[in-house]
């Protein structure tokens, strides 16, 4: 029997990014399409060391049931991390430990959204958080960005316009363009959802990864009302694989979230819980995030290099951090026809149309920096700048 | 700000059983309350060592993203172990890997269930997977059980009155009840699901701990038509901490579950099946379930033993296995409010009341044997039984 299936799967066809993943996974294919770390970032001699030791210091605990609310020490070198790091007013905020921070967006999905609500989003933005957002049925707006992130005042006009529950926004290195918001943008994002009652969900997993300028205070530390929920994740700076992540808001927000969490999986993985416990006590964070950042800063300035030698007219994004360069190319190229082309010569990217809330915009790609070697990317990157040319005239 | 929740939160309020965990866990409370196995059965030294070993063997794509499908190698020797223990016939049927059996069933519900559709459960049921089901707004309809399980003339009764999308069962050691369905109901059940057209949730945590009588097939084992969607979990037979369980159904349907996993977590984090994995290849699981087995079976027979100085007029379920009995104690003895008492004199149980769809029944109680050793179970339901008895006459 196939069954009738639920309304919230209308139109949900499962991730783009990951149905491509699957396409490009045969050998040889040189892929800037993931947002997966280097395997070079995964330091995974260390994490075997320190899943003996915890085991060993605290099997039992680690092996029975948890409480939804967190594994008991790392709840607490978690919260002291975040106060040191974000000066996050723990006294009216609450942590909760997630199974990766995807988990953290499903979980205030299911607190606050109702089938018919508005999310205004960056446009673009995560296309796994849009469907996320789009399996609670919201109705997702899209607002427009430049180099200073979101252009505040197509905001304010959406808020009038649409009455939203919730603005989801990627302020720093953004997921697909790049881009960071401004300080002054993050204090007015703060002032508009006072001044409007919505929630501000800030999701904030490349925070760790700049390269170069000045570090940004979040927008969730500029709350002083409670509008703002931080999601945070450790995927990005010591194992995406140990889906461990976690979300920081107002108390009752939070405890909503808590009891949605319950029946989503219990509560996250005590063994990963433990090991990230570790990371945080014995103060191994700053030396791999350093090595990260050596490593990703190169990675990404030989792709900024090649991108050059893209089609005459071809814009880019020029990062600060993070994983990702947003290309534009110019009007008539279409990148997501081209894709084939790209994967039948072995060398893969994500079209950047699956990334806007209402599609279009095929001469958009996004490209991934962090998980090949630098002779890998001069490969590809000459092989997409060849295809593309190709299909434009030669230019 | 206190934003408006979303709907689905209406009524409710938390599981009862994890509140009830909080108020017991000052020491010196001894608590037949929970569902946790004994310490005892948790292999904490091996899983040190097998931790370890998976991640020098394999650490680079542990610590990776990962495939919401599975970790491969699990997906393997899962689908293996599943094809020799259950017979089930993975030709059109898939093994989705879940943080969790919990996640398997809220997934279910995400692929299923729109706000309204009728769910049919036992009555009593466990109340963590009614809160799940509550959490996608299904109109639960609680059907009554004996000795041999959910009585068959009342579900077929039920199924024509309220046309159920689903039936949510845990055939074997049922919690709360602690009975086993029998073999004639469960072909019965794989005939009404496919005449009437809705799926089964067949949830079996509990089904490798028989310590007497002769073991079943699964419902799944008898399904033809793709009705059946099977919910294990290693949980009470390796360790709930790691959250490690899985769902087996008609392809199409966990497709529809490997979508929504997308947004829910993405994936189970890699360590933890890459360790459910060893325990598989090496052929850990036997022995472990025999230890298990063992102690539990002494538990359980020292509990019944104790009822037997429960008030005149007391009546209990003698389960063949699992982790819980349920009491009815004479009308007129009220659990519910009796739990402060027992509290009081530090011994805790579950209230029945919870467990039942439409509440009521305030003369229920479930009690774990698992998670004492003999001389607590013996000095607590002496405790219990007495403040029982000291409300009932003396008698």
């Amino acid at each position: 029997m196939i069954p009738n299936f639920a309304d919230r799967f209308d139109g949900i066809s499962g991730s783009a990014i990951r149905e491509i993943f699957k396409l490009i996974a045969r050998p040889g294919v040189i892929s800037f399409a993931g947002g997966n770390p280097s395997p070079k970032a995964l330091p995974d001699d260390l994490v075997g060391e320190i899943a003996a030791k915890v085991i060993k210091e605290d099997g039992k605990r680690i092996l029975q049931y948890g409480a939804t609310e967190g594994y008991p020490p790392f709840l607490e070198s978690l919260s002291n991390y975040l106060k040191n790091k974000h000066a996050f007013d723990l006294s009216n905020n609450l942590v909760l430990p997630t199974t990766g921070s995807t988990q953290g967006m499903d979980l205030l999905c299911k607190a606050l959204i109702n089938p018919g609500d508005v999310i205004i989003t960056e446009n673009p933005t995560f296309l796994g958080n849009m469907q996320a957002m789009r399996l609670y049925q919201a109705k997702l707006v899209g607002v427009d960005c430049d180099n200073d992130g979101i252009i505040i005042d197509e905001l304010e006009a959406a808020i009038k316009k649409y009455k939203p529950k919730m603005l989801y926004i990627i302020p720093t290195f953004q997921n697909p363009g790049g881009t960071t918001l401004s300080l002054e943008r993050r204090k007015k994002i703060v002032a508009l959802a006072e001044e409007y009652g919505f929630i501000v969900a800030e999701d904030d997993p490349y925070g760790d990864l700049r390269f170069s300028g000045e570090s940004l205070p979040t927008i969730k530390s500029f709350d002083k009302t409670g509008n703002v929920v931080y999601l945070g994740s450790f995927s990005k700076i010591i194992s995406p694989g140990m889906r461990v992540g976690y979300m920081v808001g107002e108390n009752t927000i939070i405890r909503k979230c808590t009891i949605g969490k319950q029946s989503s999986d219990l509560h996250t993985a005590n063994l990963t819980q433990a090991i990230v416990d570790k990371f945080l006590r014995e103060n191994l964070l700053d030396d791999l995030i350093e090595k990260i950042k050596e490593d990703y800063s190169i990675k990404m300035q030989t792709m900024l290099d090649a991108l050059k030698d893209f089609p005459e007219g071809t814009k880019y994004t020029k990062p600060e951090g993070g994983m990702f360069i947003f290309v534009k190319l110019p009007q008539g190229l279409n990148a997501t026809e081209l894709l084939n082309t790209a994967v039948s010569n072995n060398v893969a990217y994500v079209p950047g149309t699956h990334f806007y809330t209402d599609g279009g915009r095929e001469n958009t790609l996004r490209l991934n920096f962090t998980n090949s070697d630098i002779d890998t990317i001069k490969t590809g990157m000459a092989k997409i700048a060849e295809i593309f040319k190709d299909n434009n005239g030669g230019k």
